[in-house]
This record gives structure tokens, C-alpha cells and sequence, in this order.
């Protein structure tokens, strides 16, 4: 974690346009009521490798089938990317289709690539036609203004109610020479109200051969956007996108795959945390860490299950170090699970351990607990496996928001 | 349905004690801080077959192992049960069982039966010692004001955070012959709070064998208790359990055995529903009826999903139509799910069929989204299997209530 945060501190400052080769602008079209931003277009000055991760949703939205089917297509090659936000087109049926084909084919006309190496996502509503002569009219305009400065405002206009942008980047030394990787997201976490999908969109001009390319996105995204949660829903339109146009003439092979990893990971965790810390209603980052598992998958089924309790939530929303609620979790999370040897620590705070409570310290824990930043411990005495997850609180804002989302 | 509304109406308002040979008493021993009702006890004037089910959290409190040990010994046969509120006697090690056997020999000594004979159970704060002298001392005064008119009183007495008392009871004819049965819960669903287990004790007069009291109760307890939730937690100290004394002198056979049951339902439905009215924070009852599903299990594992769904929580709660949150669930509710053959129904309200939405019906179903007893529906458009749940809205009154519990 030490060399990580290192790693990501030294970075510069910057998003999907700081690898070499991108371009990116953001651009307003009318999809959104409030004359926002909504419509981003990234470009790689030449053919990319591209991988990709969607949503395991079944009710899967249009632009989603359209993305997976140009990568089939084009052999994991992708010139562009074009997203919308203020529209789901999901839900949508055959024409939903054919408006997700059109957006690429549109693109495409404009970039000079085959339709296919254009991928296409989009966010917001659910059911709602997506209108397909705005963003005819708007992409030209986004196309002019395609810049290897534009990455802030590509970031603004894939977002729905996030309360701000999500950018990453960072410079990593593969076999010795640097690469740049960069990424930009947005979301609420895994929830999926009308307006917040998850989307990330990662490049790099580090030259990575497809089935690593594959290989390190489904391992980055494991560690990182798959490991946050806010409520624990998953939309219809979830994906991260990862090109790499080999701009920087650095090659990664098996030898220095891991140095490749360890900066897309950075890079991915640097989102993914932002996605929880703007959270709807969220106050408080929770870091939850399950150790003692008796396998790796059932420490993170575990520490999903704490990451997702209402009442281990509400409990850090009102700084209770309420440790009760964070064992009675563990034991029905459906994993092995030993009481006896079982442990919960806050922050640094031992308040379970050997089958007895040490709550004289509550009120350190109390004190703790005001912080923003948290992280809670349970160790399910069943083993060696650990898993960390990132939550957010379970605030009345919350409530507020989803409930008075249309009205 | 219309003739379990009948039977439940036809029934004599009352609880466990409505059922021959049983008395009950609540009192006040001073574990509640605020005096109010805190010991339960309940007496069959025989020797009374019994039945339970348990909490399937790890984390599992003394009072679920002390009473599962006694069933076993005493070969399913119990004289009385004995209740505490205000203290779950739950993670307190070694001593919390000795507590817990020591509540059911003071109970026997008093009844006059074998300890093993005797059911414990408990609710409220776990990780804190029970003050077993204040059971001690108010043991007797239980044991004086027993009586079969004090079923209120011992509903009383379960009570947590419980907005209001749960009892219910039924007669059913069992071939063609009357029997009793009738039963009190308390909690505010499948949460876990500090102070909300969920308990049921369920009475009947009836002389049903072992083997088929033990299928009766799992059977009932499958269709309402275990079907219902407030916020998908599971306490370390559930139980609900089943006595049946045979007064009426009408036997339960294989033959009049469904008759049993879908009176045991009935009241074990309304207890269970009275949970979910009274569930934390909760403004509106929610039926959620999800079809067309592969399997059983497929269609429960939805209508589970939905009930819990924070999204769809609020989204009842703030009386929004928005059908594309029950899709969205249902697509990522791990099952067999086909978007282009599903349906959602709000009330009687066609939202969403054929892929395709019917908005125009939005304002319609807002009206109906008003009422305070409401009914979801969801086609999978996979098979033809059901499930019913029932769970209620998720308001801001949850958060406050479970982030402010102990401060």
C-alpha cells in the first residue's frame, strides 16, 4: 500500500488525455435538462487494443450489447469511445439498438475508423427513448473540440448526480520506461437509480498484447471497482473500458505484466474510491477489511455483506461503534465463521476478541469514528484469507434523494 | 387468500393464550431501563409437544443454544417458555449460557417440570451481560400473575423497539372439529439492530405428533416469517417456536394435516405481517409478488431482492412509479431473467411489458403509490413459478432510528 500511494503521488495530474496519443472533449446536446454536459468523446490518434468489463445485469441496455459486439467485431481494436449521459437507453427495445449503432456509426464518419472500433455507453434514465437527432447534431461539435486538454471536461460530461468529477492518472515504470495510464469515471457505486450508472474509461500508451490487456483489466477492475459498493445494486449500463494505443513505444510482456498492473490498479482504486466518496449521501469512506477467512472467496462475500448492512451503515453514519451489528453480519453472511475466535476492530480499536467485548473502549472507537475516513476490521476466525472492501455511510440524505428522485 | 381473510376473521381476537391450558404473564423485572414490561413467561397446564426453528446466523446468542439443547433432550416435550426483552444475551461467552440454563431452572423449579422441559429466549443488546439476579427476583412475580386472560401482557413484554404489540389468533376446523390456535411475535423484521430481534411464539391446542409439528411449523414459517424482511438483516437470536398441548383433545393426523397448517399459516402470516407495519421506520406495507420464474427458488431469490433493494425502498417510500428500478433488480438478482418476455405491475398498474414501458401510465400509478398497503409485481418471463414477500418502505426515519440507537 506504501509504494502504491507513492506511485499514485508522484503521478501527474490528469485523466483519460494524460497518456500520450488522446483526445478527449466534453460537450453539451440538450440530452440533459439542465443544459450540462453530456456527451464525451475520447480518441486515440491511432487504433488502440481495447478490453473491456460490463454489467452481469440480465436486463442489459443497449449500448452495452452494441460495445461488446463492435470489440467481438473489430478483435478488440477501438479507435473512439462516444458516451452520453442524462439517458440510459436501456430498456428500450430494437430501437434503442439501432440509436447505439447510429451514435457509433456517427462517430465513426467523423474519427475515419470502421464503425466497429467505436465503443458507445451511456447513462441516466432507464425506459427513455434516447434522442438520436441531439446527439447527430451535438457530435461534430465534439469532434472540434476534441484536445489532448479536454480530459476535465470529458470527465463532467459522462456525469449524472455525481457530486464531482472522477479523474486519475499516473506515470508507471514498466521494464525500467515509463508509461502513462489515465482514467476518468463517474457513478454513485454499484447503485443503480435512474441516473447512476457506474462508467470508467482507462487508457494507456503503454502497448499491451490482447490477451494481457484482457487479463490485467479483469484484475485491476477485481481489486477496485468491483470491491466498492454504495448499496449494493448493479445497473443495467456498468462498464469499464481500457485502450491502449502503444503511443510511448513501451511494450508490456509477461516479464513486466505485474508493474503494469500494479499502476492500472492504482489508477482504477483512485476511481473507484472516488465513486464511494461521492456516494449518494454519502459522508464518511469506509475501508472494510475481512481477514480470517477460510478461503479468499468467502472473505470477500464477507466483507460485501458488512459493506452492504443498512444497520453497520446507519450505525457509522451516527459514529456508533456499534460492534454488535458488524459480528451479526459476519455470522449469517453465509461463510465460515468461528465466534470463539472471531475479532472486530475499529480503526486500531479492539472492541471483540476471544468471545468477549472490551467495551470500556467504546468510547475511544465513539471519538474515532467522527473521522471522514474509516476503516473497520472483523476477523472471521475461520482462517488465513483477507479481502478489502470500500462502502460509504447510509445517510437520511440518501433516502431523500432516491425517494424524491422523479417528483 | 379470500378464505385465509375469512378464517383469520372468523377467528377470536387473542393470542397465545386463546388456545386451551395455556396461561401467560409480562412483567417489569428492570432489565428496560425504562420499567417498562421486560419478562415474558408462558405455561402449558400439560406437557406440550414443541417444535422451533432458529436463527441461521454463526453468531448464534445462548439463549438459541440452551433451548435447542432442551428440545433435544427432552425429546420435543416443553411445560413452559420463558422471555426476556432488553438484553439479547447474545456474544457474552461461557457466562451467557450459564445464565441461560440457569433462567430455565428457575422457570422449572417454578412450573414444576424437568429444566429441559423449558424454552429460553431473548432479545435486545447483544454483547452485555443479563442480570440474572433481576430475573431471579421477577421470576416469581411472573409465575404469580400467570394467567390465561395476560396474553397481552406477555406481548408486552417481548417488545423492543416495536411501534406496537403483535398477537393473532385463530379456530380452524380440523376434520371438522375445532381447534385453537394462537400466537404473539415481536421485532421489526429480519433486522438486527441492537434491539429488534424477531421472535415468535406460537400456541395451539391441538394434538399434533412430532413429525408433523415440526413440518407444520417449517411449512408455515417458510410462507410468512421467513418470507418477510425490513432490511435483509438476520438477528443471532430469531426463533419462533410452536407448542401444541393437545386440550382441545382433537388430534392432528396426516390426513387433516393441511387443515393444521393453513390455520398455522394464517396466524403465523398476520404475526409476521405485523412485524413488517411495524418495521423500523416503515410508512407503507409492501406485497411483492414476482412470477414467471425458472424454479421456486429462482422466484424467491427475486421477490428477496426486490424486497431489499434500497432503491425500490425508496423509491415506494417517496411514491415514485419507477418501474426501471424493480427491472433492474430483477436482471441482477441471479436468475434466469428474459427482458423482452418481462412485466412490472404496480398495484394492477401495467408499467413495463414486451420490452417495451408504458410511462402514460406513470401518473396513474403514482395516485395508487399513496396508499399505505401496496403490491409490487414482477415477471421474470422465465417459467411459470412464484413468490409472494412482503416487506415495507425504506425511510429516513430507518436512518435516524438505527444511526442514533445508542447515542
Amino acid at each position: 500500500m506504501e509504494s502504491t500511494k507513492e506511485r499514485i503521488a508522484s503521478a501527474v495530474p490528469g485523466g483519460v488525455t494524460s497518456p500520450r496519443g488522446y483526445r478527449a472533449s466534453g460537450v453539451s446536446v440538450g440530452i440533459k435538462a439542465n443544459q450540462g454536459l453530456d456527451l464525451a468523446l475520447l480518441v486515440s490518434d491511432v487504433p488502440a487494443r481495447a478490453a473491456a468489463v460490463f454489467t452481469t445485469n440480465l436486463a442489459i441496455a443497449a449500448p452495452v450489447i452494441v460495445s461488446r459486439e463492435h470489440l467481438a467485431r473489430s478483435g478488440g481494436v477501438a479507435r473512439a469511445v462516444i458516451v452520453n449521459s442524462g439517458c440510459a437507453n436501456a430498456c428500450t427495445g430494437d430501437e434503442g439498438l439501432q440509436v447505439a449503432r447510429e451514435m457509433a456509426a456517427e462517430t465513426a464518419a467523423l474519427v475515419g475508423c470502421p464503425a466497429d472500433q467505436v465503443l458507445v455507453a451511456s447513462t441516466g434514465v432507464i425506459g427513455v427513448a434516447l434522442p438520436i437527432e441531439k446527439i447527430r447534431c451535438g457530435l461534430p461539435l465534439a469532434f472540434r473540440a476534441l484536445g489532448a486538454d479536454q480530459g476535465p471536461h470529458a470527465a463532467r460530461a459522462i456525469m449524472t448526480t455525481d457530486p464531482f468529477p472522477k479523474e486519475s492518472a499516473a506515470r508507471v515504470s514498466v521494464g525500467g520506461r515509463w508509461v502513462g495510464i489515465g482514467g476518468m469515471a463517474k457513478g454513485s457505486g454499484m447503485i443503480e437509480p435512474m441516473m447512476a450508472t457506474m462508467l470508467g474509461f482507462v487508457t494507456t500508451d503503454a502497448a499491451v498484447p490482447p490477451p494481457l490487456l484482457d487479463r490485467a483489466l479483469r484484475e485491476a477492475v477485481n481489486d477496485t471497482f468491483n470491491a466498492i459498493t454504495v448499496d449494493g445494486e448493479c445497473s443495467t449500463n456498468d462498464c469499464v473500458m481500457l485502450l491502449a494505443n502503444g503511443a510511448s513505444g513501451v511494450d508490456v510482456s509477461e516479464t513486466t505484466y505485474r508493474e503494469f498492473v500494479a499502476g492500472l490498479t492504482d489508477v482504477c482504486r483512485e476511481l473507484a474510491l472516488g465513486i464511494v466518496r461521492g456516494g449518494e449521501g454519502a459522508t464518511k469512506l469506509v475501508t472494510v477489511i475481512v481477514t480470517g477467512g477460510a478461503t479468499s472467496a468467502d472473505a470477500r462475500k464477507a466483507a460485501k455483506a458488512i459493506a452492504n448492512s443498512p444497520l453497520v451503515k446507519t450505525a457509522i453514519h451516527g459514529g456508533d461503534p456499534n460492534w454488535g451489528r458488524l459480528i451479526a453480519v459476519a455470522g449469517r453472511a453465509g461463510v465460515a465463521f468461528d465466534l470463539s475466535r472471531a475479532a472486530v476492530t475499529i480503526g486500531s480499536i479492539v472492541l471483540f476478541r476471544d468471545g468477549r467485548p472490551y467495551d470500556e473502549m467504546a468510547p475511544q472507537a465513539a471519538e474515532y469514528l467522527k473521522g471522514t475516513d474509516l476503516t473497520v476490521s472483523v476477523d472471521l476466525g475461520a482462517g488465513r484469507a483477507s479481502s478489502t472492501v470500500w462502502t460509504c455511510d447510509l445517510s437520511a440524505e440518501y433516502v431523500r434523494i432516491n425517494a424524491d428522485y422523479r417528483t
